[in-house]
C-alpha cells in the first residue's frame, strides 16, 4: 500500500465533515476520500442490518478509489457496524465510539457521563460498554436526541428552536448531575456552544471527532502509512462523493470546512 | 382483474396513512397493500432520479402483490414520478397533487393559495401548474416546511415547538393573505389544528388525502374495477409492507389508523 493513498471517510451525510475537518487540522498531509450517504439519510433510526449493508458497499466503494485505511465517521454505524467491518476487510478500519468513550473516561471526575446521540446509538449500548471498559465505576446517562440532526441540516445552528430542545433534551442530564457529556453524534459538534451555554462552564463536552483523527494519527505512524510526502491544494488532497442532492451537500461542507471543496461527484447506491 | 384484488398504496414512510385512511373511509369495501419506504425516508430531500427509481421499484413490488391500482400517497413522488409510473405500467395509478390542485383551484375566492410541501415538491412546480392548467388567473404563494415531517415522525403533534415552527413557515402566507392552503405532504393532515390556529377560521385548509380517495373511488367505477363484495376484518382487509424499522411503524400506524394493524412485514429493498 502506498504511504500517498488517501484515508476513506464516510457518513450518512454531512456530520461526518466534523471528522474529516479534524483529520486535516491533525494530520495535514493526508489525503481524504469522503463518502455521503445522502440518499439513505438518515441512519439514526436504522436497523443494524441495514446499517452493515450500507457500510459494506461504502467500504468496497473506498476500497475501489484506492483508500489505506478506513475511518466510519458516524456514530450510529461505529455503533452497530464497526465490528462486521473489522472481521470482513482487510485494512485499518476505526470508528469514532470507542476514542470518545475512552476520552470520556479518562475526564470524568464524578463518575457521571452523559451521552447524547441518535436513537439507535443509544439502544445499541456501545458507549456505555466501551467505557465501563476503561473505568467499570462511572454511570452513562444516555439520551436519544433526534431532532437535532434535522435542525443542524437546516442549518439553524443558532436558533431559539433548536436551544429550545436542547434545553429539553439536557434536563434529566443536568439534573443527575453528569460532569462529562459526549457528543455522540458527529453534528452535534456543531452545536457546541448551545451545549455549553445549557449545560455551563463546569461540564467536560467531549467530541469523539477530535480522539478519532488523534487515534488514527497514531495508528497510521505504528503501521508506517503515514503519508510524508508535501501538503497540495484541498482540491487534490479532498474528494468527496454523494449518493444524492450534490448541491445541498456542497452548500452545508463548505460551511463546515471553510474552503472550496470542488466538485461533489454523485455515485448511484445501486452500482455500489 | 379481480375486483377483490386491493388497491397498492405508497409512501417513504407513515405519511401517506392519512391517504389509505381516507380510502378506509370513503370506499371500505377496498382491501388495501400499503409500502412504506422507511430505509430510503425521507423523499423530501431527494433527487428527481431517485424518486423514480424508488416508485418504479415499488410499484413493481406492489403489482407482484397482485394490486388492481395504485395510489402514490405521497406529494414529493406523486409531483416527482406520476407521469413516467403512469406511462411505465399497464394498470391505473393516482397521485395526491391533482386532485389536491383542483379542490384548491375551485375552492379559492381572491385568487391566492398557499402550498406548504417539502422542498422537493415545491421546486417541482407540480401543483402550481396543475391549479392554472384548471384557473391561470390564481397565484400559488409556495413554502417549504423541512422540519414539519421530523417533528410528527417525532410524535410532537401538540408542541410549542411545531407551533412556533408553523408559525414561522406560514408567516410570509398569512402576510400574502391566501385564502386557500394547501397541506401538501401527507404528513401535514396531522398537524391540521396547528394549522387551522395560525391561520384563522377564515382560510380553508385543502387535505389532498380525501380528494384522492374521492378520485379513487370514481375512478374504480368508471373502469369497473369497484369491490362489491362484503367488508372483511381490517387484518385480513389491509396488509403493511416496510422496507426498514417495523416496529417503530407499527406504534405511528396504530396512532393514525386507529385500530389493531397487525404484523408489519420487512421487506429488503435490494430484493425490490
Amino acid at each position: 500500500m502506498n504511504n500517498d493513498a488517501p484515508i476513506g471517510v464516510f457518513d450518512s451525510g454531512i456530520g461526518g465533515l466534523t471528522v474529516a475537518r479534524e483529520i486535516m487540522r491533525q494530520i495535514p498531509n493526508e489525503r481524504i476520500v469522503y463518502f455521503g450517504d445522502t440518499i439513505r439519510l438518515p441512519y439514526g433510526s436504522k436497523s443494524k442490518d441495514n446499517i452493515i449493508m450500507c457500510s459494506r458497499q461504502i467500504i468496497s466503494f473506498l476500497q475501489s478509489q484506492g483508500v489505506k485505511a478506513v475511518v466510519i465517521a458516524c456514530n450510529t454505524a461505529s455503533a452497530l457496524a464497526l465490528e462486521e467491518m473489522k472481521q470482513e476487510f482487510d485494512m485499518p478500519i476505526i470508528g469514532v465510539v470507542q476514542p470518545g468513550a475512552k476520552m470520556a473516561a479518562e475526564t470524568t471526575i464524578n463518575g457521571k457521563i452523559g451521552l447524547i446521540a441518535t436513537d439507535s446509538t443509544i439502544k445499541s449500548g456501545v458507549y456505555e460498554r466501551y467505557i465501563k471498559g476503561y473505568r467499570p465505576d462511572v454511570t452513562v446517562y444516555g439520551k436519544a436526541c433526534p431532532l437535532l440532526v434535522p435542525l443542524v441540516e437546516e442549518g439553524m445552528i443558532h436558533d431559539t428552536v433548536t436551544y429550545e430542545m436542547v434545553n429539553r433534551y439536557l434536563a434529566d442530564l443536568k439534573d443527575e448531575k453528569v460532569d462529562t457529556l459526549i457528543m455522540g453524534c458527529t453534528h452535534y459538534p456543531l452545536l457546541r456552544s448551545t451545549f455549553r451555554q445549557v449545560m455551563g462552564e463546569e461540564v467536560n463536552l467531549v467530541n469523539p471527532a477530535y480522539e478519532t483523527a488523534l487515534e488514527l494519527k497514531n495508528l497510521l505512524e505504528q503501521e508506517n502509512l503515514a503519508n510524508i510526502k508535501e501538503v497540495d491544494e484541498p482540491s487534490i488532497m479532498y474528494r468527496f462523493y454523494v449518493s444524492d442532492a450534490a448541491e445541498k451537500f456542497k452548500k452545508l461542507a463548505q460551511t463546515i470546512l471553510e474552503f472550496d471543496v470542488g466538485m461533489i461527484k454523485k455515485i448511484n447506491v445501486d452500482e455500489l
